[in-house]
């Protein structure tokens, strides 16, 4: 499927970010001055509440626009990679943005000098929305650096987000997997789909053509994950932070042991409900040897669940139906407006995200193949672009983007609503059965899947720590023991196992999955008290989308009630998944 | 081809570096105790002249095992890049490497600080092998930073190489050439072999599915690429040098304006020349045009020029037996000590070249395919093997390492022997014109070529340095622009030229190329007197070898009664080509 072949309506619309080239250059040459504005006032900005005030009103466009041609380029060669001049425009902003980061990297550094003198311009009113970015960044002091070593730094921003770079700039073309003497396309997206085949040869054929290819760059790959490892290091030692983890949780302002407990619950304590699930999955599908690659095969008949983009919001709508009909606006919206590019095609980007800026639409890409699957992505991304809409119209730009951290809640409510209603609304006890099962395969990606990412991940970080060489060899031993203790002894391996971790880019984030988990407990416990009925739940629900970034996320969290540090949340948790296996075992013997 | 089908004596012995791996482990271990030492004497090895004697001592045993366990790592990863355990030992050795750079870089620090002290103890007969480069190390003061700051900068040291070790981490299986109906192995030794076909279709598909590899990977190697420029910026920049070409020259103690003068030479005054050639080339092969994948198609008819790895021996030793009987010995030394691994094989490195250490052998990596360029790379790798190997048996440890700017004299020399010796001993006309094409050859290589990718690696450089984005679609158009300029106007270029740069490794090594036309010419001008019966002129070559890097290049090749400033060794190496040009006019004509 090339690009061209697409309808228009199902691509998003990125006219209405730059609608040609003019306006784009307008952009970038405005952002250009602004950017000297600030230069100029690097010695002046801080001795006056007004001069204060003007700057930070600059930065703030200064901003908003880089982030606006950023999101314009970024957004179009995720669908056009092979666009050279898109890439020449990603590469212009880029180095500007690089070498903003070297030129302004002054301004914390003067706020933190004049922290005393700032603190009394705080509280003048016209402050107010500045009062909780401001005390962030006066907060970091201890981690920054003399004005000489914080240059100094900045010079090698440009090249320590290399490994990254070159992750990214890496795409195949797999081999395409033969049924019945025919080649299909096989990328990311269509990967899922072959592995739900009931064919054997079919599933294992997807699987080795797919991770054949990271078996042949195997030493590129882990020469890059090697690099985001050693840089993670390099910049907590560095920073002042006792390890990557402690950088991490410190820009999210939450516990270390916040972590630890995550991992502990999922990896310890509830691990044997998911070698549970294996063993009954073993049991339904009647197989001699139950291999990673047929994890993935429907123990409830699914083929008949199609659901094309039309429908798609239809049930979105429904389900979304306890959040109110002003959440419900802005599903309408996302549609009429374009925010979003459905269906996967040659060179496009795999996976999904929900992308934009302060002054674009919340953009979002998929890689949509008409099935429960990409519907719940479809609604788990609508999470992520409504909490921004959200944010971006209640907020000042200043507080207007949340963290990672309190943004998987948004996505986890808008999925879990979805599955509940699907569950609840089952014609059969077929259907019934199926959507448990989706909602236990969803649960086992989030609850138990991302912490042994994070386990693997705080491995390899303590590794590049201890100076350990990250050899190939190394990372996939590593990945392959972690992938069998994970999966359970009911469970045979693949020989490519150990190379599947070259396809994940969230290594590349500095411990992010972890926070997966998290949002899928926070949000359980959400979903309940709204479809319980507690009206002040769903107000207090929006009230907690709307604050976007204006606080921290433990206290935005205490907007939605919900404490993120209550360990009650996690037994609810895996409770939840436990009475589901308990449902699922009773639906399919009734359904005999 | 697979490597357990190549006869032993044929492949490298590395062996005689460590037969096992106690014999590695044991070296590793006595490095780890070495670095400890160098370590603690860090307060008092400036104190008194015999600390500071036992310190370098010490530092030339750490160095020089660290560089025997690098080198047996990287030879034998080279020829096995699949065998993980020696990926891991390789990621083990550079670990400890980087970690041994960030904790003995106060070494030099140190040495400036008590420069004066230390310039006294120099004064001491003991000193006498370190005056040269310890005073290099003083020199360096107005490049050395703070402590505090070389620290800081030292923690980058294993993120900042990452550019190029992605590059060589990055191995393609490339599309077999097909060639009546059979698939024939397709690598970079390979490659050379089919551009000679007369098949056009096969140069097309040979040039074509080697490159469109890097096509395929460009925006990858965009990123490498653009790494390396940036990270060469940075440090230039960081070390207060004008630019990466200054900071490189300074490395070599050789004047900026050399650097200028090979490009006017090469690529303004004499360029005519080449361009000339090329117009011969199209009359004489009579192609309606002529694109570069046809510039090496044979003009003579060369397909029955074979020569095996025995033969060639014999012929090497002949072609430089001018130098003496004492320089044969030691080629004998090593075919028979097996210090060359020949043939290509699936996986091997591709290319050429001759790497050990102190404590090794003078290893050489070849893909020897039984061709003349094979022949004509083998004596030039040895070249560098006998040059080293020379330095090695006369030098102390700290003056045996010589500056890849008087490397390439020793390759070039042997080169420039062997071709004069092939056309005086030419038999026939045919083998006449046949070996003045193949010097045509490689002066174009050397000559004109180079000073090429001088240009394109400065102007690369120059928009790293102004933050210009460098997208594939820069660099290639770049490339292409220049390849069109170089190439001149008869040749039509290929779509995938632009591409073909992402090839070129030594664009990663911060301006190298034009070193290999400076070796060229120099080498003309001692080869033209050593023809000439300037029995002097052998010793003083021999000495120069023997010399190593015990002084400055400039002053190391006035040994060699060669000074590399002088205008006059340009006009002669480029007359050389063209009364070689001339002479090749003269002897086709006398072949009809």
């Amino acid at each position: 499927m090339q690009r061209k072949d697409i309808s228009i309506q199902y691509t998003f619309d990125l006219t209405t970010i730059y609608p040609d080239n003019q306006s784009f250059t307008a952009d970038f040459d405005k952002v250009s001055r602004l950017k000297e504005d600030l230069k100029q006032a690097k010695d002046s900005f801080t001795i006056n509440s007004d001069n204060f005030y003007a700057f930070l009103k600059n930065q703030d466009e200064y901003s908003k626009l880089l982030e606006k041609l950023y999101t314009y380029c970024h957004l179009a060669c995720d669908v056009e990679p092979e666009n050279q001049e898109l890439q020449s425009l990603m590469a212009k902003v880029m180095a500007f943005a690089n070498q903003g980061n070297v030129e302004l990297n002054f301004i914390d550094l003067k706020i933190i000098e004049a922290s005393e003198t700032i603190n009394g311009y705080l509280s003048e009113d016209r402050f107010a929305s500045y009062r909780y970015a401001i005390k962030e960044i006066i907060k970091f002091k201890e981690h920054l650096l003399s004005e000489e070593n914080e240059q100094l730094i900045a010079q090698f921003d440009a090249i320590s987000s290399l490994s990254s770079k070159v992750f990214d700039s890496i795409r195949f073309d797999y081999e395409p997997v033969e049924i019945n003497g025919k080649k299909e396309f096989l990328n990311a997206a269509t990967l899922t789909r072959f592995l739900k085949n009931k064919d054997r040869n079919v599933r294992k054929q997807a699987y080795h053509n797919f991770f054949q290819e990271y078996r042949k760059f195997e030493n590129t790959f882990a020469t890059t994950l090697a690099g985001i490892m050693k840089k993670d290091a390099i910049y907590a030692k560095i920073r002042k932070f006792d390890s990557p983890l402690g950088a991490s949780v410190y820009h999210d302002d939450v516990p270390e042991d916040l972590f630890f407990k995550i991992l502990e619950m999922a990896n310890v304590k509830y691990r044997p409900l998911f070698h549970q699930y294996n063993s009954l999955k073993k049991e339904l599908l009647d197989l001699d040897e139950l291999c990673n690659y047929d994890l993935n095969i429907p123990l409830v008949n699914t083929s008949d669940y199609k659901v094309k983009v039309d429908d798609a919001f239809e049930i979105i709508k429904t389900a979304l139906a306890p959040l109110g009909k002003d959440y419900l606006k802005i599903i309408e919206k996302s549609k009429d407006e374009r925010w979003i590019d459905f269906y996967p095609h040659e060179k496009k980007r795999a996976g999904a995200y929900s992308g934009g800026s302060y002054l674009t639409k919340p953009f979002i890409l998929m890689n949509y193949v008409d099935d429960y699957n990409s519907l719940s992505t479809l609604i788990h991304e609508l999470g992520h672009s409504v909490h921004s809409y959200l944010s971006n119209s209640n907020q000042e730009y200043i507080n207007s983007s949340y963290r990672i951290f309190v943004a998987e809640v948004a996505s986890t409510v808008n999925e879990t609503l979805l599955i509940n209603h699907m569950i609840a609304n089952a014609k059969t006890p077929e259907q019934k059965a199926y959507f448990i099962y989706e909602q236990l395969e969803n649960c086992v990606g989030l609850l138990f899947r991302q912490p042994m990412y994070g386990e693997f991940e705080y491995l390899l970080h303590q590794k590049a720590a201890a100076d350990e060489p990250l050899s190939s060899k190394t990372i996939t031993e590593l990945y392959a023991k972690l992938s069998q203790e994970y999966f359970g002894e009911e469970v045979k391996l693949d020989g490519l196992t150990g190379h599947s971790c070259y396809y994940i880019p969230h290594f590349y984030y500095n411990f992010y999955v972890y926070k997966y988990t998290l949002g899928m407990t926070v949000a359980l416990a959400i979903v309940k008290r709204i479809l319980d009925g507690d009206k002040g739940q769903v107000a207090s629900y929006l009230e907690f989308l709307k604050s976007g970034g204006s606080m921290s996320p433990v206290d935005l969290l205490k907007i939605a009630h919900v404490d993120p540090l209550d360990d009650g949340i996690y037994n609810d948790a895996f409770s939840y998944f436990e009475n589901l296996l308990q449902q699922f075992k009773e639906t399919m013997h009734e359904k005999k």
